[in-house]
């Protein structure tokens, strides 16, 4: 496929990440931003052009609340181009597109790239963001054949994994997976504000990670929440159940039963959490965990991956922890299960502590 | 202080890991176990010893369930002996152990080291377990001076950080900082059974964080929440009135006020996930970010670690970012901010790639 001409218009996170991402497989893509700030930067990054010839593709990459209107002025503007958007609830604004231009609607494909961080703006993008994460494309009846491989070939060549469903599958699927996390987290998070900071000073990891995502825009999700509230509605209703029955239960933890109900919830969550699929796309990852000691001290984990280096170990991932003042931090290295025992030998052999 | 004879009633993860870590500081325990298996292993590991003289101190790491018999049956079978715990709620131990041995109960000292992980028994035991992590002590006013100075004594010769709270004060903590997230994380986790795995295979980060902990012992759990059932009950509560107003804001999008409530929590989240202090103990942590690109080959790191030390520059954290099958991975480097910019140059200008 000859390289298309591509129009970006929103130039934060999405838009400028796309932009160099693109640059990488030498398409040049043409920017636009109502800030000129964003713009100017995202450009300097190298995301991509002010001007350029008339697009085959614009992917509309501005925040969710005003994607079907810039959608809708996009397929007016190059009524041969083929529009999608970034935004991450589908439905609204297909509907919205299609009510407003139902002639121009087959040029029109919504997708979701699953990428994302939790800074904003053009200086937090990343030409790999959406390596080996799911783009979802949310292809219409409408749609033609053209458009939706135009998309899929986009996505293929950013390294991304594309995904097909309905826009209304893709509302469900992200209430659940995306919307609900976001709102048991912000939720959670909230009830911290009545703690008092000695007993915040006891936290531990189960509180961060739980609580991470509390930390998002408040202004982004808003949007999200509003144009997906058919989806996340029956859940927050199911999750109110089973929080009430809990509640319930641990009230009146003296009667019969009330145990049995605990560890339900409990149980339910342990295998609710074994259904995510692993970090790397399998069904959880088969990582062995080596774990060495090292100095804190300059170089010291240096000269125990060179070390690694020199025997041929490739690492999977690392893990570094390292308490404050500590004069020892602990490397937990991740490797395939068969050279998990050779590491260790080695490690031992040569000097290194393992725990 | 010289060293006190101790006696370790249960090798499990704590019991195990407190064993190792005392045999670090010379401190030879003997070790009891009700599972001949557990004992023998956690004494192959060189936690201690099966018997030994009379114990100046007793800790008691048995399950949450047990812990108040125990710790009877050890002030009676060793009555000049200081008697401890690590059980994660204090309040309902305290009170049993005073009521069958009242004449005895100043020279019980419940505590709790703040430390576990998701594993448990004596192979999942680490002898840095407690390092830097706080080790609430909760003395009632019937204990005596003695016995609190020996277990902060032992705290930190482990390298932990002692602190003292009644056991009220800290079971209402652990009700907020601990037992609230992980009922949060098992509620959450509970409602994904419903989910499809095709919904599944778009979970992203904030889903596996917000619910990782969902993966504990239920067992274990539903002893912590029914031993602390009056600190969560009022929590729970005031959670389901949060999630009630949202519930319902979200159903009811289109009336005015809602996107309000919304964004109220939202932002509250916002606040409280603020006030959790930082990984490093400190007011959230100030380690700024250096992201840099890198072949996935073996010693890639490691060269890019070398050449860190050999600047000088001591790491804060590391974090690696490698997709399945990509030829680059992203180290993301945390360091004191005064170091960053200096950190960056280098490493440009000696060829790294930053993102």
């Amino acid at each position: 496929m000859k390289n298309p001409q591509v129009k970006i218009v929103g130039a934060g996170l999405l838009g400028t990440s796309l932009g160099l991402a693109l640059a990488r497989q030498s398409v040049t893509a043409t920017l636009e931003d109502q800030s000129k700030a964003n713009l100017r930067l995202a450009i300097e990054y190298g995301a991509g052009v002010e001007s350029g010839p008339e697009p085959d593709l614009v992917i509309v990459c501005v925040p969710p609340d005003l994607t079907a209107d810039v959608v809708i002025a996009q397929l007016q503007k190059h009524p041969q181009a083929i529009v999608t958007d970034v935004a991450s609830v589908k439905s609204k604004i297909a509907t919205e597109v299609s009510a407003a231009l139902p002639t121009h609607s087959h040029r029109y494909i919504g997708s979701h790239p699953m990428a994302g961080r939790e800074k904003g703006g053009p200086s937090a993008a990343r030409a790999d963001l959406f390596f080996a994460r799911p783009w979802v494309i949310t292809a219409s009846e409408q749609s033609s054949a053209a458009a939706i491989d135009l998309i899929r070939d986009i996505a293929l060549r950013l390294g991304a994994l594309p995904v097909e469903l309905s826009a209304l599958e893709h509302d469900q699927a992200v209430a659940l997976v995306s919307h609900l996390p976001q709102l048991v987290a912000s939720l959670l998070a909230n009830r911290l504000n009545l703690g008092s900071a000695e007993q915040l000073g006891l936290a531990g990891q189960g509180l961060r990670d739980t609580s991470r995502i509390a930390a998002s825009d408040p202004q982004l999700w808003v949007q999200i929440v509003s144009q997906n509230s058919h989806a996340i509605a029956p859940l927050l209703i199911q999750l109110k159940a089973d929080l009430e029955h809990l509640s319930e239960s641990i009230a009146n933890i003296e009667k019969s039963g009330s145990l049995a109900q605990i560890h339900g919830i409990l149980q339910g969550g342990n295998s609710g959490v074994a259904r995510i699929p692993g970090k790397h796309g399998g069904k959880g990852n088969n990582f062995q965990v080596v774990t060495v000691v090292i100095e804190d001290a300059p170089g010291a984990l240096a000269s125990l991956l060179t070390f690694i280096g020199e025997i041929g170990v490739n690492l999977e991932d690392l893990n570094l922890e390292h308490s404050p003042g500590a004069p020892i931090g602990l490397v937990e290295l991740q490797v395939l299960p068969e050279v998990a025992e050779r590491l260790s030998e080695q490690l031992t052999t040569n000097g290194w502590r393992l725990v």
